[in-house]
């Protein structure tokens, strides 16, 4: 069986190979971290984007988007506390002067305890096989409690340190544990200290100083900036919702797994505007119209689950994430928090600016307060291309790997297929193409054998393909075959709009 | 009558207004020549986004798109000549410290004497009336033409020290002008100095050296550096096109216009790879198209036109620009290049890899050579807008503002209003507007007289009003008004949804 990481690792390689993904300038090596979408991908992201913004936009009165620039005043990372406090604790190695997440270092360090405590466990399955008692096993073995006392130990001396901003500490514990730098070998480091994840530029040109500003590593501020012009403008009545998509971010120092955590990265988030003390009452109502928004893709249930944050961010009463069970486990798709009126305060504070709404209703101002929902595009991309991934063994003992991609989101919705090169059936081919082609992204393919091309679309998750045969010119019907299945039928040329419509329509995901 | 400046201003107090454009960090006083999209405008630029996509990318089998990061490696930009080459002439004021372009500073030094001219000519207007003859004036006018020597003069100096290099010669002619800085009134400059347009940042975090990499100037380059990616994973043939909508930043020293020259901006590009020595045919080709698809929208032949460049730039040999009548004048649009194979020679030298294309039907290898087409879609949603304010007076005597933007752009395709607040109208107009919400983005709204309702979807570019009444509740008619003939129908509901598809659908725009 593939594990998870080979899975990950072919996922990458048909990215790559079906042009979904290229790692950034690829012919000068790439850029760490930073990835292009080629000519499916963007498709495919496009289509998520569209989805998302369809039903957060489109089918709610009460929301409306907009379109923030990259650029901010600078003075909106002070307020939202990301000048002072958006930081990883970083140590360098003296030797090879390489830099470290000091948090990350001791993750691994307690990931290397945590696999001899595996490996006593899998001696012990090789040895009784289904006679071994894995719980009892874990509660009694010396090697295993003295492992897992160590463990502890290590997370609650870091989780001290962190809370009390006790950098000596940190540093203290990767000496105490013998952490040595993993390119050098050698364990002589410097001082831990805080790194500001914000990539920062200089804008205008004045002679003497210089400004600096930042780029975005949330669209939320750009919103929340901005929530009185839309409010006013577009004559908005508290509760509602402004959606935005777009660019953020982050230097990451340990930024991995393929496109799941990026230094440039792509949020689709929607901030909510409600009266003060019925922001849990929406808080969950979100929740459940976010979970309903990622099962109406049809990728099934098991692959979901809430997970609710015990320690909240210092703006939050109340937060949890929507995971999805990616090729490296369970991890986080969407965050769902409810934020209280903690960011517009500090813009009223640091602005100098009223951000009182007032309530017709109840006849009195006040700081509404928000509940966000919060997507990361490229990991719904990821989410998706990985659920959709299958190689499959048919019964005639060939195989193919097939994207089962949901429809509405597959980046070309239906392929056009002459079943020879002459004959006039190319021409019959591009006729149907080009009736379709205003509604629907469609491909034509007339090379190699009809086998090869059904292979080809299975592999970029085509959900359906059509073909003329010489049927075709007598009575004016084509064979449709379905992604999944793999079945053919023969329909009217003059159904097929209508197939397609029924197919695609939005009514039935997004009611 | 307005003029030109009024206009615009008009233009960006009504985007204001209604939720088109914000000023940046608006709370904060702005961010200088950054913009936020609002509400409406956010739905606009998408839909413009859209219309070029689709005419690009779904109607041609042999264009396909891509979604490079903003992030790119250095070296590209070394390669393309931005790191050495994409600098502005820069001067300092030594008394107020600010900076200025210094050919901006010629510019409007000649510009003043222009105004002299054009004060004779008034003069010369007002005193004679229709029996004033311009041309000869300013043929024989001994002011006017010691004036046009004057500008003649400065004109063939600044060009002559700009094309040597010769930035002495620019402050020279500074001092030799006499030009004040127009702050603090001092004729006190510093050296003239270039200055790279290109904003830089620093990625990943290496103990010693730190990685600056650059938010990129244009978005060509991610297309060239993916060419080969694109074609081999995506079995394009020559001649291909790669499309793309992106962000790209410069560091304008001057920023104006509004939206037309901004730090931050988005483009729409595509380049086209054909066979060396073909490449005029496409690039006259690619005009032809371009001016179409322009066209395609309805606004008005008379507000565009073709401007060749005399000058090339150093990559091209053939380069013109779809100019376009903003309030401002004629100024460029769209771009359309032959860009020859200077980009990707440049990126095989610095890459040392080889980006040739095997030419099957040639039988042989060659780099190819690329026409680009490449568009400003802040300028085109500038355009849009622009071109469809309209204040007219009607027929009653009464004023409306109304955006007479192309259909198939208007944010809100339609609004459902009931007649008034009860008898079970509001219901009917709900559950017709449930009907069509999925198609096309609609608005509710039931507030204020049927006059002022119309107003404001007239304010917007809504194209269809559609009113429920008492007379909907026994035959299911409704009225649709149309947004530029303000004249009005009844129809049954049920002929709503094809009478939209007809209106929207792109098979008359893009065939």
């Amino acid at each position: 069986m593939a594990t998870n990481e080979d899975n990950l690792k072919q996922i990458i390689s048909h990215s790559k190979e079906y042009g979904f993904v290229f790692q950034s300038s690829d012919i000068y090596d790439g850029l760490s971290a930073v990835y292009d979408y080629g000519q499916l991908g963007s498709e495919l992201k496009n289509n998520i984007k569209s989805y998302w913004w369809k039903a957060m936009v489109q089918m709610h009165e009460n929301i409306v988007g907009i379109d923030a620039a990259i650029f901010m005043h600078p003075e909106t990372w002070k307020a939202s506390g990301h000048v002072d406090a958006f930081n990883d604790p970083l140590i360098d190695n003296k030797d090879s002067k390489k830099r470290y997440r000091a948090d990350v270092l001791i993750e691994e360090h307690v990931e290397k305890i945590r696999l001899k405590i595996q490996k006593d466990v899998d001696k012990g399955i090789n040895k009784f096989g289904d006679a071994f008692d894995k719980e009892q096993f874990l509660a009694t073995n010396p090697n295993v409690l003295r492992n897992q006392a160590k463990i502890d130990d290590i997370n609650d001396k870091f989780k001290n340190a962190m809370n009390n901003d006790d950098l000596a500490a940190v540093k203290s514990l990767i000496e105490e544990l013998g952490i040595a730098c993993p390119i050098s070998g050698s364990k002589e480091w410097t001082d831990v200290k805080q790194f500001n994840l914000m990539f920062s530029t200089e804008i205008g040109s004045v002679a003497d100083s210089a400004n600096k500003i930042y780029l975005r590593p949330e669209t939320a501020q750009g919103i929340f900036v901005n929530y009185l012009n839309v409010q006013k403008t577009g004559r908005m009545k508290i509760p509602f919702g402004i959606a935005q998509i777009g660019k953020a971010f982050r230097n990451e120092i340990v930024a991995r797994q393929f496109i799941f955590r990026m230094r440039e990265f792509e949020q689709m988030e929607m901030q909510f505007f409600v009266r003060p003390g019925e922001e849990m009452k929406w808080y969950e109502y979100w929740k459940e119209q976010r979970i309903k928004w990622h099962k109406s893709l049809g990728m099934t249930d098991d692959y979901y689950r809430f997970h609710d944050h015990i320690k909240l961010a210092h703006y939050a009463n109340a937060a949890c994430d929507i995971e999805f069970n990616f090729p490296m486990g369970f991890k986080e798709l969407e965050g769902i928090h409810s934020r209280t009126d903690f960011d517009l305060k500090q813009h009223e504070k640091h602005s100098g600016k009223k951000l009182q709404y007032f309530d017709p209703e109840l006849n009195e101002s006040y700081v509404p307060y928000v509940v966000e929902t919060s997507i990361g595009l490229d990991r719904m991309f990821l989410a998706t291309l990985s659920y959709a991934y299958c190689e499959e063994k048919l019964e005639d003992g060939s195989e193919r790997v097939v994207l089962k991609l949901p429809a509405v989101l597959a980046p070309v919705k239906l392929a056009v297929m002459p079943l020879t090169k002459k004959d006039g059936l190319p021409e019959k081919a591009r006729e149907i193409l080009d009736s379709l082609k205003f509604d629907y992204y469609c491909q034509y393919d007339e090379k190699d054998s009809m086998g090869k091309r059904y292979r080809r679309q299975d592999a970029i998750g085509t959900p359906y393909c059509v073909t003329v045969d010489h049927q075709t010119l007598e009575d004016n019907t084509v064979t449709i075959r379905d992604r999944d299945t793999m079945k053919q039928e023969r329909i009217a040329i003059s159904e097929l709009e209508k197939l397609l419509k029924a197919k695609f329509d939005l009514k039935q995901f997004l009611n």
